[in-house]
C-alpha cells in the first residue's frame, strides 16, 4: 500500500491520530484552511523554516522513516535553540513520491510527532502534496514556531572581542556516522556516530538555560558545521576568532573512522554539518553562569576559543601554528 | 549564470535587497537562525503553509517565474482570506534546480514580494536548498501568518441548514486559462483565462469584509475547485447543500473554450481548481449584510445555492434535476 492509495483526508488523518489533544491556546487546528492560535502574552515568537530533501539532505536507502521524521524535526528545533527559544508549535510540508510506502509515510509522521512530543511542540497544520517524477524526490519542509522573553532571545550578532566561543556536545559525529552509512549503501548497527547522524539532539534545554540566564553574547547552530558556525558568528559581530584544535571536542569514534580512512580527524569534524551542536559566544566574566561542571541538558560544555579583535578566523594547531578555519559546508556554489 | 554560481549568503542577499525595511514589530529579519515578531495584541494568529511543486502544480515551459512566484503566495493568501485573517508574515522554503537562471530565481522572488507588498505582507525569513536530480523540481514551500479578531475569524465549519452560498468572482477561469497554455505549450497572448490562471488575485479585502460584518457562518477558499469546496464546508457543517448550476458566475471566456473542446461547461468550471475565489455560508437574514450591489474588493458575490438538513450535496440542473456535485480536485487517489 503506498500513500497514492489514499486520499489527502485520509492522509491527514493519519497524522491527525498521532497528535495530543489541541491545546486551549489552539482554537482551530488541522484541517481547516488555516491554523489559528493564541499568542503567548509577554513573549516575542520566533519563526524559522527548513526543508529536508531526498537526494540531498538524506538516503532512503540507509536512512529509516523515523530517522527522516526526527531529523527534520530536530533541524528546526536546533534553529529554535540557538535563538534561546521555547517550541510552541509546527506546521509541516510534505512532497509525498507516489510509491512511498504508507509504513514509511506512518514512520515519518511519527518520527516528528515522537521528537515534537518530547518538546511539547504541537503540529498546527500542514500540506501535502505529490512529488513529480518517477520517483520523485521526498520533502520534508517545515515550519516551527517557538517563544522567547524579549531581552532573553540570542542572536547571531553580539560577540565582541575577547569573548570566549563555547560548544556543547562533540562535534563530528555526524559527519563520521553518514560516513558509515554511505560505506555500508544500507542500514547499519548503531553507534555514537550512526545514532547522531540518524537521530541527533537539539539542543533546545541548552538553549533556553544560556538565554535565561543571559551568559551568552552570540549563539547559533551547527547544522553546517563548526566551521561554518564560527565564521558566521564572527562575521555577524563584526569580529575574528581564533579555534584551539587541540580543545576541540570530536566524538572519539569518530576521530577513529577519520583516522581509518586517512582523514584529518580535525578537519572532517570542523568542516562535518548535521551535529546539531551550540556554538555560544560568552563574555569572559560570565563564564561561570555557565555552572560548573558545565554539563546542562545531558550536554557538555566546551570552551574552544576566543574572538578577536583580527578579522581572521584561525585554527591554532599547536607547534603548527595558525592556519585559516576551514569554512564549512556550501550549498550552492 | 545560474542559482549555483552563488552561494547562499548571495542569494539570500537578493531577495533581502528586495524587501522593504523590516517593521518595528519584527527586531530580527531574514539572515539570523529564525525570525524574530511581537506578536499583535489582542489578535489571534493565522498560520497556514502551501507548496507549489514545478511538475505537479505548475511547468515553467508556459508559466513564467514572476507567475511562478505570484501563484505560490496568492495560494497562501487565499488561505488566510478564508479565515477573515489579514495578512502579517511569511516565510519562504525553496527548493532550486541547479541549473535555474539567476534571472529565473529573480522573477519568482518578485512575483512573491510584489504581491507581498501589495497585502502588507513582510518576508521574516526562509530557506534555500537544492533540489536534486538533473533537472530536479523547482519547490516552493510558503508558510503565512496572518492576524484576526477573536470572534472574527472564520472557519469551515459553522454552516447550518438554511444558509445561503455565495462564491466571489467567477469559476472557470483558471482552469480555462491552464487549458489554453497546456494546448500551446508555451506562454500565450494574455486574456482572461490566462491572467487567472498566472495571476490570481486572492480575496484577501473580502474576506476581512465578511468576517468584520460577521455576515458568514462558514468559508473557505477554492485552490481545489467549487465542487471540492462545497462538499468540505457541507461536511465541516454537517450539512448538505443544492448548487443551482444556472446561477453559478462560470467566467464567459472559460464557458465558450470549454464548450469549444466539447466540454460540459458547468462541469468543467465545478471541476476545475486554482480559481482562489471564496466561498461562504450566510444565515439568510445576514445576506444583506454583504451589501448591494454585493460588490467589494473589486470581487463580486454570487448566491449560487443552499445548505439542506438532507446529507447529499448536489447539483440542481434545471429541468433535467438534481445530480451528485462533481468533488473536485483529488491530490492523492
Amino acid at each position: 500500500m503506498t500513500v497514492s492509495d489514499l486520499s489527502e483526508r485520509e492522509l491527514i488523518a493519519r497524522i491527525s491520530s498521532r497528535l495530543p489533544p489541541a491545546p486551549a491556546w489552539m482554537p482551530v487546528g488541522i484541517g481547516d484552511d488555516a491554523a489559528v492560535v493564541e499568542p503567548e502574552r509577554n513573549r516575542l515568537e520566533v519563526l524559522s523554516v527548513d526543508a529536508l530533501v531526498e537526494g540531498v539532505h538524506f538516503d532512503r536507502a540507509f536512512t529509516p522513516p523515523g530517522a527522516i521524521g526526527h531529523r527534520a524535526l530536530a533541524a528546526n528545533l536546533s534553529d529554535l535553540a540557538a535563538m534561546g527559544a521555547a517550541p510552541r508549535l509546527c506546521l509541516l510540508s510534505f512532497a509525498l513520491p507516489q510509491q512511498l510506502p504508507l509504513a514509511d509515510f506512518d514512520g515519518i509522521v511519527e518520527g516528528i510527532t515522537a521528537l515534537a512530543a518530547r518538546h511539547t511542540m504541537h503540529v498546527a497544520g500542514g500540506n501535502l502534496t505529490l512529488s513529480p517524477g518517477s520517483p520523485g524526490p521526498l520533502v520534508i519542509d517545515i515550519t516551527v514556531v517557538g517563544t522567547a522573553k524579549r531581552r532573553q532571545v540570542l542572536t547571531r550578532a553580539g560577540a565582541r572581542p575577547g569573548d570566549e566561543l563555547y560548544v556543547t556536545g562533540s562535534i563530528g559525529a555526524a559527519a563520521a556516522g553518514l560516513g558509515m552509512l554511505k560505506e555500508a549503501g544500507a542500514p547499519v548497527e548503531s553507534n555514537a556516530c550512526v545514532a547522531r547522524y540518524l537521530f541527533p539532539e537539539p539542543r533546545v534545554r541548552m538553549g533556553l538555560l544560556v538565554a535565561r540566564n543571559r551568559a551568552a553574547s552570540a549563539a547559533m547552530d551547527l547544522s553546517d558545521g563548526l566551521g561554518d558556525a564560527v565564521h558566521q558568528l564572527a562575521r555577524a559581530g563584526g569580529v575574528g576568532a581564533v579555534v584551539d584544535a587541540e580543545t576541540l571536542p570530536i566524538e572519539p569514534e569518530a576521530k577513529a573512522w577519520f583516522s581509518k580512512h586517512g582523514d584529518d580527524a580535525v578537519n572532517s569534524a570542523v568542516a562535518g554539518g548535521d551535529d546539531y551542536e551550540l556554538l555560544f559566544a560568552v563574555r569572559p566574566k560570565l563564564g561561570r553562569r555557565l555552572g560548573e561542571p558545565r554539563r546542562h541538558g545531558g550536554a557538555a560544555l566546551t570552551r574552544i576559543g576566543v574572538c578577536t579583535i583580527e578579522p581572521e578566523v584561525l585554527l591554532k594547531c599547536g607547534d603548527a601554528g595558525h592556519r585559516p578555519l576551514p569554512g564549512g559546508y556550501q550549498h550552492f556554489r
